[in-house]
């Protein structure tokens, strides 16, 4: 499994992945799942992948090799936000042509999935969440973050105390606890954790950070979150029976 | 879909269950899914169900029954929990027996699963997770409370806020929640949802409550309860890139 979340707030955008990979719980394994494009005052581009391993490199892949090429349309050269959600599409279109039918045979097929968000100079920041048959959706006001693999435990926190308005600091903590809870519950969902937080129109990455498993700031987080919410609960009226 | 909690606390116990029976989201009705058996300073036992409600009315039906004959093994001259565990065991394989075939013509089966707890007179409360094929588990400090049906959404905050030490008020607050966090993500999980608190060694049911869908204290409690943890993640400290 997998547990990715990316965030559109006013004041910018949150990417955050878990980096375990396993085939059963007798073999797992840490993969980065987060990758970054940036070109310093033009563009930001992030891209959380889940699913099968080899297909989610394949397209990372392709869209590295093509962004070497001038004459090739690329992360580089695409006009919007929307333009690099085709090309990340089409890159998965085509490494499902090569790899879908052998992939078939052992009853899986391809299945890879994105969130990608970002910004590029001229529009304001996207998200979109591109599934496994190379469609995809993009975010809106009323649901301003996208999340992929083992979703639900981590969701109910998110739409407690996450809006648009919300600031970059706080929905960043609401993100790691969202990891917190549902590390707790899904084994197959495991740290370093990566997480990205972009500044509206500042078109460069100046936040970035991997949580390790033994990472102090996680730790106290979840404790004092933890903490906190009993004293909600102790401060919420009490039921009149 | 359904969502069940039993809590097992020092001071109690907490039973709640949503009301949703649906064949399909074109096809939902409401059924009381909690069900009381109560003798004033004897015994107050609770089952909640799961499962296939032609199912779990017939096991009911015949603990009910078999309640009334003075010469039968029933709920009411059980000497234990552990035998009231093994009453509807025997109930749920009987009605298996009757059933079971005839609904595997449909490719379904018999699947019905129950959360049962309370407190006879010379124990201490106790709590049992009694699965589809009758076999069970009960349960102790270290997972004092067990969830049936749709268990994702709502079993993070039941992790962080309650302990087998948190208080009767305070743990129904947070059980009250975890239904909310529930049905805001699983349309098949819906009010009215029913809710008993028993308090430790009280032999009687003095606190329970029905929650309509326009109950005033569960929309007032959700709002507070969003709100609350903006707060605590606005107090909590921030992350040093």
């Amino acid at each position: 499994m997998t547990y990715c979340v990316g965030v559109m707030l006013e004041s910018g955008m949150i990417f955050a992945s878990d980096s375990r990979t396993h085939a059963g719980v007798d073999n797992f394994a840490s993969f980065c799942k987060l990758n970054l494009f940036e070109r310093a005052g033009d563009r930001v581009i992030v891209l959380l992948s889940s699913g099968n391993l080899g297909g989610t490199q394949a397209v990372i892949s392709i869209l590295r090799q093509n962004g070497k090429r001038p004459d090739c349309p690329s992360l580089w050269n695409a006009e919007s936000m929307f333009d690099v959600a085709l090309l990340v599409s089409d890159a998965m279109r085509l490494v499902d042509r090569r790899d879908g039918q052998h992939l078939k045979k052992n009853n899986n097929g391809f299945h890879a999935s994105f969130i990608l968000g970002g910004q590029i100079r001229g529009e304001p920041p996207r998200l979109f969440r591109i599934y496994a048959e190379g469609n995809f959706i993009e975010a809106g006001d009323q649901t301003p973050y996208f999340q992929t693999g083992e979703t639900k435990y981590g969701k109910p926190i998110i739409d407690w105390a996450i809006t648009r308005s919300t600031t970059l600091n706080d929905a960043t903590k609401c993100v790691l606890v969202s990891f917190e809870s549902t590390m707790r519950s899904n084994l197959s969902v495991g740290m370093p954790i990566d997480l990205i937080c972009y500044k509206l129109d500042s078109f460069a990455v100046t936040m970035r950070r991997r949580f390790d498993p033994d990472d102090a700031y996680f730790t106290t987080l979840g404790k004092e979150w933890s903490a906190g919410t009993r004293e909600v609960f102790g401060r919420l009226p009490d039921l009149d029976w």
